[in-house]
């Protein structure tokens, strides 16, 4: 394989990447390459909203982690990712049975990376843009990352 | 209660927050009043990160909607509110037993509507701030809104 | 010119552009199409911080209104374009000898449009990403901007 | 006084600020403490839009330059500071005789630091709220700097 990644690293982040909030909700990983990620999530009533939509705070949060494991595909095994801050545009209200979210970096400093989240809902055969949101991040050493 | 709203209108947003994905995650809410709305959460390990720290997509999701049914307390029963966007800065990472999210308008125009969202993770008998973002929202129709 | 505008409203948008602020920051045209927008500057010292680099502020200038009239090659000659919000990073030092910006739209509903605004670097042959920003606009009746 | 500040950097501050594209434009300082900076303009025909309003870019370049000074009022001198990406969200259209720039802290990192810019028209002896935005900075050593 050609992702800059080793068999063993894309593992780990698959494993990494869903646990605690992210199983809870249950998004799952669908691509990892080295600075692309892509991420799904089969829709169920705990998604939505009081009025049967998509809820935007399920987009956001698949949205942000699956930027901040794109970040985190590009830096050592000894760095961890933080969320400084996003935003996020809702496009279109979301309302079909699974949503897919592409991550890209598009800068990528030392310590700050940016990237931008594409999340598409898929109704039957079609699949329609729902939100675009640009995450900063940054890297630090895992240690310092004791509370 | 000088709230402007009626107990019927307060029993309906408490009733109407609380549903699908926010019941699902936990959060409820803790006051209701003309144009302020906060809410709470009990953090339980499904509220992590990888990293045991509270997921910023459950704080985003948290200030997003408090955010929403801040604008709810403002317009007529034959609305309802959407966002169209939103962008939260993580001031610190969050790791306390519970978190508080305060809401309030900064613009209220016929359609849109600027809200903004403080949240606070609550450790033993300390509070201190972890994000503070801005929520664009608008009023529309009910019935604007089907499908 | 397959662009979906007559020479009439090019010439007008062209024209339009270029007054007031932007005039004053001197921003010009460098291509109208419907749907895309990009424009240009000739950087000198009345463009620079303290430390010498091109001003945060005139590229978010720049990428406000290039994106403004994006939107605005889109909307009938009744409407006007209003930034209800928008989000910029910055993502390198800027301080090439001109700047490009490119906008583009990537949500477009009746009242609610959202652009893209891209600013690239000049330096001799060189061009490099300095920005990407988001850009949330409002199509509204001209006779409704009256003060 | 009891800024934390000493008078030879409050003059520095005030000099630095009101150089480069901030003179050009015209914005010039108003107040100096210790984690709090005001700013404000005169406003005349080069400030406006083609619809005679004051343009969202002007109002932009002062929430971010009064936001980066207050930054700048809080670390040692051998630092500058970099706007990483600002946020802002027009609240109503500006048309008064003058502008003012508040900014303020809201979270202070050791290299990361988020300041909240609002800005106020001022019409006749009225004051309206205009703009508000968030502004994520950096702190970094001078030398750092070089292109």
């Amino acid at each position: 394989m050609e992702t800059g990644l080793t068999e063993e690293r894309i593992k780990f982040l698959e494993r990494d990447f869903q646990r605690g909030f992210i199983q809870f909700c249950g998004i799952q990983v669908l691509k990892i390459e080295s600075g692309i990620f892509k991420s799904t999530i089969n829709i169920g009533d705990n998604h939505k909203t009081q009025d049967n939509f998509i809820h935007a705070g399920l987009i956001a949060t698949m949205s942000d982690h699956t930027a901040g494991y794109c970040a985190y595909t590009l830096v050592p095994e000894n760095k961890r990712i933080l969320t400084i801050e996003f935003k996020i545009n809702f496009l279109k209200p979301a309302y079909g049975s699974s949503l897919i979210c592409e991550s890209e970096i598009i800068s990528r400093g030392k310590q700050i990376i940016v990237a931008q989240s594409t999340v598409f809902d898929i109704r039957d055969t079609q699949q329609k843009l729902v939100s675009k949101s640009t995450v900063t991040l940054m890297a630090i050493e895992a240690k310092k990352l004791e509370k």
